[in-house]
C-alpha cells in the first residue's frame, strides 16, 4: 500500500502574526483542505496520516468532514523539528504500507502525475524527490552582506515535495539523523546520511509552498487553473 | 550621473516557439514597456541604454512613442551572450556617467526602492546586486538524476537584477572575463574575476523575471498591485 503524510504541524511565522498559513483561505478554501483534497482523489494513495499542531486535531476534524473526504485518515501531533513531525507520522501508518509520500501541508498545487512519478521512482530506487531546475543565479555568502562565490547554476536542483520513499528507508534515514542528532532541512537529506540514493523527479508545473504573504496570489492563480 | 542600462537582446526560448517575452503584454502593455518605465519615471536615472536585437530598433523606437518615455534614451545591438550585450551598453553610455544600473528588459515589476538602494550601495562599495534569501532546500547533483548533496541555504542568495557599479569597475571586470575567454552568467560574477566585493541588497518584494509561462500570472498580480 502507499501512504499519504501530510505535514501539517508547521508555525509559518513567514506570514505575519496571528495568520496560520494552513488556514488561510484560497479560493474558498482553507490551503491545508485544498492539499488533503489532491491526495483525498489521488487513486494510488490507500491512507492519509496528517501531522498536526496538538490542540488542533478537532480543527481538521471538521476539515475532513466539511469537504467530505473520502479516504481514510488518521491524525498525529508534530514534533519539535520538521523531522520529528515525519517520524510521529510514520509510526501512525498502517503495518501493510510499502511506499509513504511526504508531502507538505501548504504546497497546494502539487500536480497529481507529479505524485505518481515520486512513487514510481521510489518503488524502482528506494527514494525520490520533487525537483525543479534552479532559474535564479544562486551566489553563496559567508555574512549575507558579501557575495564569495557564484555557484554553478547547472548543477542546482530546487527540491519541493512530494519527498517519497520506500518504509524501511525512511525509517532508517530518520534513524540516523536521529542517532547524529543532526536536524535536517527535508527528509531525502536524511537519506545522504546512509548512502541512499534519491532519485530527482522534474515537475513541469510551478509548485510553490505558501510560505510569505506573496506566494499567496500565485497560488490562487493555479488552483483556479488545475479545477 | 546614474545611467540605467535596459538589456532587452534576449532570444527567451522558454517561453515557447514565436514568443517574444519582452514584447508579451501583460495588463495592456508588453513586459519590457513596463520595465523602461520603471526606469524612465525614476528620478535618480539620468539616461537610459537599451540593449535590443539587432533588426528591432524600430519596434522599441515605436515603443518609446507610444507610451510618452520622457527620460533621454538610445539603442545599441545586443551581442552573442549577455556580456556583450551589456559591453555594448556600456561602450554607449555619456561620458559623465559614474554609476551604471543594469536591469533584465524582462524583469517588470523591480520595486523601485529597491533600485535606488542598489545605486546606494554601489556609489559606497562599488559594486551590488539585488538578492532574496532562497527558500527552497537546493540539492547538487552531478547528472540531473541523482542527489549528490545538500546545500546550506542558510548560506544561499539568490541574485536578480538591478546590478549596479561604479563605471569604472564594472568595466574593469568585464574586460578580464572577455581577456579570460570566460562566459558569466552575470554581472557579478565578473567582479568576483577582479577581486571586487559585491554587496548584496535585500529586496523585500517578489521581483521575477518572465522566463517561462507560468511565470506571467504572478508577473499580473504585481503589476496591478503596483499602479
Amino acid at each position: 500500500m502507499v501512504s499519504g503524510i501530510i505535514v501539517a504541524a508547521g508555525k509559518g511565522s513567514r506570514m505575519g502574526p496571528n495568520v496560520d498559513k494552513l488556514f488561510l483561505e484560497v479560493n474558498g478554501c482553507p490551503v491545508v483542505a485544498h492539499t488533503w483534497r489532491l491526495f483525498d482523489r489521488l487513486p494510488s494513495i490507500g491512507e492519509l496520516v496528517i501531522v498536526v499542531r496538538d490542540g488542533l486535531e478537532s480543527s481538521f476534524e471538521e476539515l475532513g468532514k466539511k469537504y467530505k473526504f473520502t479516504k481514510s485518515f488518521r491524525f498525529v501531533a508534530g514534533g519539535h523539528e520538521r523531522q520529528d513531525s515525519v517520524w510521529n507520522g510514520l509510526q501512525a501508518l498502517s503495518p501493510a504500507v510499502e511506499i509513504v509520500v511526504i508531502q507538505d501541508g501548504a504546497r497546494p498545487c502539487t500536480d497529481p502525475d507529479l505524485i505518481t512519478a515520486t512513487i514510481s521512482a521510489a518503488r524502482e530506487m528506494g527514494a525520490a524527490v520533487a525537483a525543479q531546475p534552479v532559474t535564479d543565479t544562486i551566489k553563496e555568502s559567508n555574512d549575507g552582506q558579501l557575495v564569495a562565490r557564484t555557484l554553478d547554476r547547472s548543477r542546482l536542483w530546487a527540491v519541493q515535495t512530494p519527498q517519497t520513499f520506500r518504509l524501511d528507508i525512511i525509517q532508517r534515514a530518520l534513524t540516523e539523523a536521529r542517532n547524529q542528532g543532526l536536524i535536517v532541512t527535508d527528509d531525502t537529506a536524511a537519506c545522504e546520511l546512509i548512502g541512499q540514493p534519491v532519485k530527482l523527479v522534474v515537475g513541469t508545473r510551478p509548485n510553490p509552498k505558501v510560505t510569505r504573504p506573496e506566494d499567496v496570489a500565485l497560488v490562487q492563480l493555479l488552483l483556479r487553473e488545475a479545477k
